[in-house]
């Protein structure tokens, strides 16, 4: 439990400084003007008067208990000091000094010496290089940390990596109106961990939404489990930042690695039921509504307004989001036609006219409210120089209190009106300056509706037969090597993935053997580490009819292809079906990644690829199926036949409990899949297997 | 010209009333409150006083020339008013009054009778149920509209279609302290056209960026012409609202009309270099942008920050709108590490570090503003305790003020220094709270560059044989009908759009005849309006090599397709090559539209098409085909041979010709084409085209 960190009785301040430009003087500032409930102790071993508190010399002349202390020393006297904070009993240590890991090897070893300090004298470590904690619930108010944004209560908590980010977080809500629940700035997570913090906003009742940003995750299987615990109660909305650097979805299909850190985060989020966004700005807008909002029970919108084009503005955004228009029942229709002005318009948007006045949006909003197939409705309101505002924000209050399904404002109005926003707000109403706006934070907030209702499954067992699998991988583990394509074809098929008929061949003598095995028509094809693309260069001979075609082939290719590394293989041919391509990639911290795409140019061209967090359930495999564009060319497209997508389900579980079972498997790449229509199963064609 | 609209000497207001909520009083108030340079005269016949004005019963009684009026009285008073209004030598009327033709054919009645009137007195009509016009010059400061944002001088231009949308626009100028030039909001357009203002806008010295939203375009070509002619010296930034209603991409290949009119406002817009945006806040920061900073000369972005992740936020973000990262020369590396601290990162971003102080910020904005490779700068500053923000604004205010390359600010900072906010704008730079605002705000005026940049040229007259042309369509025009696909064919090789030889086939006894034209192997087809998709429904047999097996395709053809429209086309059988669609449809008031695609899934799975006006210059062609997300399937993919750009080009311009010269061509939809590397031309493979 982390109370003595975000809960703490008392707080010492070591390195309190009555220089007003320190962080130990802003940390005792932040700490009193926000009025934390325990004392505060500045702590300057050369005493003095600090914001007219006497400090103390020691943390060991303080009286009383010390949950928790904020140090902004040098790095090299945090150790030292971190041996009294254990004699005092001190639970916590936010150390925002900075010297340590990011500065090299030495700033490394001091930060080891720092943690098993600490450890020893039962402290964690939170930070260092951080820019503190903050808990604005009213019963605790603590400002433990160095920024500048006015502390007030709420209900949203964020959890940032970086202190810029995270400040940012804060500043939108605050230059809104609202406050938030906890915050952090976690600095070089030397010892406590995002995870932990994340589950422990997670059981906080005062925390109804949780906003994080991350740049990498140090423990991302610890992330997941986090996360995952907390979506099916209260909402994450999650950025990480650095999606294009290290980061756009690298796609060659053959090179390199398959996914990589960005695909990684959207992989987690999926499985995790965590929102993701790419925009900070939006992430925020969201947040609010859904602090007060509930999740819609659907994606269908309804729409009323006061003038025309921003209510266009609002479905095309709307229906760009994946959201749907709602439609309204005949009772509905007719309850709006009597209580809106004739020339009123009782589609979607409604349309109240400009001279509606506020028992026409009563009207609109509460029958909007009542229609069974409306899940959620956003209300816009210019204001006209006819109506009373104060009577509008109190009837659209009236209308929306008796409901669950959630409802965003947006107000297109000036200074002279700002107290019907603030009136509005007041009612826990999200307001909005765009009608975009509004819609994207229903939509984000339907978002978490679908994520949340999903059906969760552990990944089966699968009936496989590891003992083969294990002996191959033992073999080749540890030398970092791809494997021969006929054992990588072993690999697959031990673990139920449908592979061809294939035999090694090594010289002219193994042709007959081989042929016996795999049958005619066959393929012969180079296997070598360094041909990556086969087909391209050459190393593919299709259509093999006898034994003759076999041999002259044979005869090319090792003309062609020479070399110690180069070795040949035969298969049977298969006929050509859909192609799919999956990936899987050992992704440390993690597990393994299994990445999912289409064939030719959906990948290539298109960038049309999904991952996810092996190992798979039922569900999770058809989800990452579905997570591509290209989905509906595997249901079948204009009558034209689909795949058997239970099958490739299958498939799926079976090649993501492979990378699961084996963190051996460094990078696997089966390219092409033939996928089938019911009837024959998907049949992996071609496969390249790193095992490091 | 529009002086007398926008620069009037003085101001009537018929239907000015004392009722502070009428429209009539409210422009009377506008008018004096944001100091009219003229007089203004209230009219109401009933006189009596307004705003402590004495009314006029008639225009006729006012004492000198009146050049506007605006009228808000019951619509079927307009005409007899503008009588009146003729005799007094008015020369614009603003309607604001209703009751036209949106309500119905007795509106539009009166709305006819209303412009024949006010033509027959000299006089042009503004509206009706429209919002007025405004122009914040300080030599007019001219109010002349009922709505309620405050008037303040400014240098960017707004012209709306909805009232709504328009005051949205202004509003936001507003709220971030910046004012506007002119504005208008012009209703239902019935005599003065939004083509007309936009180029009075376009002629405006004070008037730097034009900011536009339309929903329908009442003059498609007009609009063109005017918008080409402002873009090459000032940006037009503009929104179609409506874009997914009536408007999602439409892109079944084959039925329906290949173009809609969301697809005619992105090709127009393209063709006049307009800069599209979809999101209203986002078009009105980039103007913000735009009216104070030269477009870049490239898209090279560099970044200044003293906190990381709001750095990678906008890395992330530029990176994503198409923006490149820009990097320093090593005199701009060895400058920044000079005068940065040491812990400072010189890469870019440039991490002046959170306790950077103002020569920090102004050596890094120089020095990067200085660097040849970067065309623009955007610089986020994070308010830190210890910095002076008064010294930050005016050392970056003087690091810009030799640049002529543009530069946004992201500040994050709270109330408490909003001044620095405030000196920046006064500064003249663009200040954002979030970073991905600068990043978009730069991305936008960098496409603004590129579009201003680009070659213009008229397209070409082509060697083409218009005689047959007109001759086969003369034939079919007025009978709504798809052209017999011979016909088609024949069509296309009239303006040199290579095609298989293609013979009809009526019965058995033509099969030798059309045998002979085509050679084998040959493709026989089925040919009726109602069988779009002909491979799908058994329509299309292949490979025909000999009498033999044509005559029993043709046989199981006839006795599959009946009724009296079928009929039979022979056709070479063409090597495959990469599948090309290319469409055309007639788009009343603006001409014909193309759309280009590539086959199969990219159309019809994945959306990939582009829209252009035609007919084509060469280099229209070239972006054409550069606007697909697939353009690199064309160019060549890993070292596999692309396709002849040069001789598509020609195709695509030889069929925008065509559908160009021939309107009555309702639809034509080219699909497949197959294109070829070079040394074949592209040819297209199957053609429907109905004549109107």
């Amino acid at each position: 439990m982390l109370d003595g960190l975000f809960r703490p009785r008392a707080v010492a301040v070591i390195g309190a400084s009555a220089n007003p430009y320190s962080i130990g003087h802003i940390v005792v500032r932040n700490l009193c003007q926000y009025g934390f409930k325990g004392p505060v102790f500045p702590i300057n071993p050369k005493g003095g008067v600090i914001r007219s508190m006497q400090a103390y010399q020691s943390i060991l002349d303080v009286p009383g208990e010390v949950d928790l202390v904020n140090i902004s020393i040098r790095n090299t006297f945090v150790p030292g000091v971190l041996e009294e904070c254990g004699k005092k009993g001190v639970k916590f240590a936010i150390v925002h000094s900075a010297g340590f890991k990011e500065v090299g090897p030495e700033g490394e070893a001091l930060e080891r010496e720092m943690v098993a300090t600490a450890h020893r004298n039962g402290i964690r470590i939170f930070g260092p290089n951080s820019q503190g904690i903050q808990n604005a619930d009213p019963e605790v108010s603590v400002y433990a940390n160095f920024t500048f944004v006015p502390q007030k209560p709420g209900n949203i908590s964020i959890i940032a990596q970086g202190g810029g980010m995270g400040e940012m977080l804060k500043l939108h809500l605050h230059n809104v109106g609202l406050g938030h629940r906890m915050y952090c700035s976690y600095g070089n997570e030397c010892d406590l961990t995002m995870p932990e913090i994340l589950a422990y906003y997670g059981q906080d009742e005062g925390t109804r939404v949780i906003m994080m940003q991350t740049e990498s995750f140090k423990d991302p299987r610890a992330f997941l489990e986090a996360a995952a615990e907390i979506t099916p109660h209260k909402p994450i909305l999650a950025m990480k930042s650095g999606r294009t650097t290290e980061g756009s979805v690298a796609v060659s299909s053959h090179t390199g690695a398959l996914v990589d850190q960005a695909a990684m985060a959207e992989a987690m989020y999926r499985k995790a039921g965590v929102v993701a966004f790419t925009d900070t700005h939006q992430m925020v807008k969201a947040a609010i509504a859904m602090s007060t909002q509930a999740p819609p029970p659907g994606k269908r919108i309804g729409i009323v307004t006061n003038t025309g084009g921003p209510g266009i503005q609002a479905v095309d955004e709307a229906v760009s989001q994946g959201l749907q228009l709602a439609q309204w029942s005949e009772t509905g229709t007719a309850k709006l036609r009597d209580s809106l002005f004739a020339e009123a318009s009782v589609g979607n948007p409604v349309d109240v006219v400009a001279t509606a006045n506020h028992d026409h949006y009563h009207a609109a909003v509460s029958t909007l409210l009542a229609e069974p197939d409306t899940d959620m409705v956003l209300v816009f309101f210019v204001t006209a120089p006819f109506t009373d505002t104060d009577a509008i924000a109190t009837r659209i209050k009236e209308a929306t209190a008796e409901s669950a399904k959630p409802v965003v404002v947006v107000v297109e109005t000036y200074s002279e009106h700002y107290g019907l926003i603030d009136k509005l707000r007041a009612a826990d109403l999200p307001v909005y300056e765009f009608p975009e706006d509004g819609a994207r934070a229903l939509a984000a907030m339907a978002s978490y509706s679908q994520l949340r209702g999903r059906k969760r499954e552990e990944a089966p067992e699968l009936d496989v037969d590891h003992a083969t699998a294990a002996a191959i991988i033992g073999e080749y583990a540890g030398r970092d090597r791809y494997l021969p394509q006929h054992l990588a074809f072993g690999l697959l098929a031990a673990y139920g993935v449908p592979v061809p008929s294939v035999a090694a061949v090594g010289g002219e003598d193994d042709l007959a053997t081989a042929a016996a095995v795999t049958g005619f028509p066959c393929v012969l094809k180079v296997d070598a580490a360094d041909v990556v693309h086969k087909s391209d260069e050459g190393g593919v001979v299709l259509d093999l009819q006898d034994a003759g075609a076999l041999l002259a082939a044979f005869r090319e290719l090792r003309d062609t292809f020479t070399g110690d590394e180069v070795s040949f293989v035969l298969m049977e041919q298969l006929p050509p079906g859909r192609e799919l391509i999956v990936g899987a990639t050992a992704s440390p911290g993690l597990g393994s990644l299994v990445m999912f795409g289409l064939g030719g140019i959906f990948v290539e061209v298109m960038k049309d690829v999904a991952a996810a967090v092996a190992p798979l359930s039922r569900p999770e495999a058809r989800e990452l199926m579905q997570a591509i564009a290209g989905y509906s060319v595997l249901e079948g497209l204009r009558g034209r036949p689909g795949v058997d997508l239970v099958a490739v389900e299958d498939l799926l579980m079976r090649i993501a409990r492979l990378a699961a079972d084996f963190p051996e498997i460094a990078e696997m790449d089966l390219n092409p899949i033939f996928a089938y229509p019911s009837g024959r199963v998907p049949t992996a064609v071609d496969v390249r297997m790193k095992i490091s």
